[in-house]
């Protein structure tokens, strides 16, 4: 492997981190909050530092890069972000427990919103904007965001966006990665903006805003409430609510929008798949807590609020779900496996990675029917080669798997089953909260250190989809092998 | 389709149950319970007559027979099969509604063993021993049972084979089927009786041995005593654990052991990782719940004896594992899902399954790193061609969405989340009792009519396998195409 552009591109993440870390610096200061100025600041210098060594250690480097370089820079850069991103918590005092600071830094750039805080009121302004600003960052991707600004050298970077872009295919919206990044993050920000804009329309506050858009946009679940969204008035809620499904809509289909090829937008399945599937739990669930809320309006937000809050993997609440009938309750439990669609900031299994299996076991029961009849998968008019079509089946297998192996390591904890499984289903699929005592009301705090590194790696592995990961840790690829010494 | 055939070999089976009624009939008589006698020898009269009216209105039929007519007798026959060997119970008045009837007989020919009794010790002996009969003959397989009794006449039942025996391949142990179901069981017959003597020798009584042999053979689990298995000594405790491992066994392997081929015994991979599964298992949950029962000895017995339970499908406790700690109860729930062998009597995806996937998974990841090669999937030796493969994955894939489905159609009910989820787990995969309400110290007693419906398909489709079904009730298989006219 060419470990030097693998550290370089680590060290570009480093200085690219440092110089992010100044917004929340900057809110420090408005706020005046000096302890929030002075942790920032030290972990700007560390990020900096760290970035400009391992910069310096690597300047000349090979430009050659493969899947597996473009995978071992995301899961290092990810795993170092988080690492440095954790220090102002630890730093400042507000989290005095570092694996604490950790799960709640992983859990904010991995979009997750599952959190450790008891009180999340207590909070600093300074912190509460740089948990949700990770969320904003983890989003779309923070090498994505790198490839946009930054003039990258290799024109293999294509690896890198893949290990991070969710989804069983990612396309280049035009020839050049580079402007694919530009644009997805143009769409992005102006997305976001005009969130903003609906919820100061709306009379939220200026800061409450800034932290609910960027928990939005990133489909995260942060918020500085205890009760999350739950004291926003109705239309604050409804504009929350729409916005979640909104950044959990594949981005292409807004660059297609600006392209004005309307005809695109409407014909693709995985939208429409994802709107129905929105619709008739929104249905059922409203239905299932009329009893609770009485009249038809209230259900019909609450039910719409919780489905489009939990199918985004964002994790914001406007009622204890927690509380509600099992059919209610079931169906969320089911949804936050499904997640949002491919090349969204959502998280979850991906509406196309479903759809893709549907047709496949569609295909396969017709085959056994007419044994010798031989039909192939397509989405959208393009057929699907065998190669993708495995690849979504064994990520599926992988990731149960995965969900299998979280469960049984936090079961050392005494946590009754509800909690445990929806805990662990909750951080793979970067949804936020569960049921039980990981519910709404409850927090993740109870958990022991390890149950904590366990989840904030569960959500890590959820984010990048697994495989970049195993391909990354795989230790052929960082020991030479012996031909080429 | 050719439905006269399908039609036909129904009745048979009809037939086939009519004279298999008769055994529950004698031990009533032994009893003198005459309601009991009544009421199976009215069922036994209706089944000869439905028998006889279906092979009377086919006599003369085509004997061509494919999948589709296989898959199609399979699951006529099995549900028929399930609404008379419900009758005995609904007749005699001991189980008063008839859907917890159906529940009850679907429960023990699919080998599921879960029970809608709240107090199983007042039930007559000749329903105790019919409970546990129809857990025998699912086990193996009636179909089976008919193709080793009854001369076929048509060369292609290995499609019936093929639907009815559990695993993603059959294989013929002889050139012809029906000296390959002779073989199977006898092979089953012995082991029964082996067990049977085992159980006398521990002093357990000849009405209990008898019972208790025929629900762990089947690897059933409906036993006699509202404690299960617990009050018996630990002689007998080790004996049942130890046969429900054997029961879950490749029946292939004995079959090799009788033809000295132990070298083929001791290769094979599915039976090592079985092994190795169970091993770790119990270990592990042995020194869990090591707190509860203070020395090893005992920990270990009861640990062994749930894992087996739990991994053959069986379902039988001696021990409420419903309050043994999280690790414990969590490793036992994803042992749910695992089951045993392929061409065992066993549920749950199957060892075989597990490990064609695991290696699916691991090529594929290979296959990622090293973008150009190319590696086949072989078990035993034996490459897999990408048909069986595909069939694995998308057996799974549909498995899941029947744990999906199943889960929702029954939360309609407001019992915890809990006692939803590990009942649908367990009926799928044919354990029998889940945690919660429907643990061992627990019922099924408190679901609606149409919760105990949804649930006994549930254990149809899973000890089916779900694509018999599947293609069964295609509504093509049934309309007369046009073009044949």
């Amino acid at each position: 492997m060419n470990r030097r552009i693998v550290i370089y591109m680590v060290g570009q993440i480093m200085r690219l981190e440092s110089a992010l870390l100044l917004l929340p610096m900057a809110v420090a200061i408005t706020y005046r909050e000096f302890h929030g100025i002075a942790a920032f600041g030290f972990t700007a210098a560390v990020a900096f530092l760290i970035g400009m060594t391992l910069i310096g250690m690597t300047k000349k480097h090979d430009k050659v890069m493969f899947a597996r370089e473009g995978f071992s820079i995301v899961t290092l850069a990810w795993i170092l972000l988080s690492l440095v991103g954790a220090l102002p918590f630890y730093l400042s005092g507000e989290i005095p427990n570092f694996c604490n600071a950790f799960f709640e830094t992983v859990s904010g750039f991995t979009t997750t919103g599952a959190s450790i805080l008891d009180n999340v009121e207590v909070m600093s302004k300074g912190m509460l904007f740089w948990r949700s600003f990770t969320h904003w960052i983890g989003g779309m991707g923070i090498l994505v965001l790198m490839m946009a600004i930054i003039p990258t050298e290799s024109g293999r970077s294509m690896h890198m966006m893949r290990a991070e872009m969710p989804g069983p295919v990612v396309g280049k919206l035009v020839p050049k990665i580079r402007d694919t990044a530009k644009i997805l993050y143009i769409i992005y920000l102006v997305l976001t903006a005009i969130e903003f804009v609906f919820l100061l329309i709306g009379g939220m506050p200026v800061f409450d805003s800034l932290v609910h858009t960027l928990g939005t946009a990133g489909t995260g679940g942060f918020g500085i409430k205890a009760d999350s969204i739950a004291s926003y008035s109705p239309y604050l809620q409804w504009v929350i609510a729409v916005f979640m499904v909104v950044f959990s809509v594949n981005f292409n289909l807004f660059y297609l929008l600006l392209l004005k090829r309307f005809e695109l937008v409407l014909k693709n399945t995985e939208l429409w798949f994802f709107i129905t599937v929105i619709a008739i739990s929104t249905l059922m669930i409203s239905f299932s807590i009329m009893p609770i809320y009485g009249n038809y309006g209230d259900s019909l937000r609450y039910s719409f609020f919780q489905v489009s809050s939990v199918i985004s993997t964002t994790g914001y609440s406007t009622a204890d779900f927690n509380m509600w009938p099992s059919l209610a309750k079931n169906i969320l439990f089911i949804l936050m496996f499904v997640g949002g669609c491919a090349g969204s900031t959502a998280g979850g299994i991906k509406i196309s990675r479903i759809i893709i299996m549907l047709k496949a076991v569609y295909n396969n029961i017709k085959q056994q029917y007419h044994s010798r009849s031989v039909s192939t998968v397509s989405i959208d008019g393009k057929a699907l080669d065998q190669m993708t079509l495995s690849r979504v089946t064994n990520y599926f297998i992988v990731y149960m798997l995965l969900n299998v192996a979280v469960f049984l390591l936090i079961s050392f904890e005494q946590w009754d089953f509800e909690t445990n499984l929806t805990a662990t289903v909750s951080c793979i699929n970067n949804v936020g909260p569960g049921f039980s005592k990981v519910g709404p009301a409850g927090s993740y705090s109870g958990y022991s250190d390890f149950s904590t590194i366990v989840l904030s790696l569960a959500m890590l592995f959820g984010r990048l989809e697994i495989f970049p990961i195993l391909l990354a840790i795989n230790p052929g690829n960082w020991i030479r092998p012996r031909k080429l010494r």
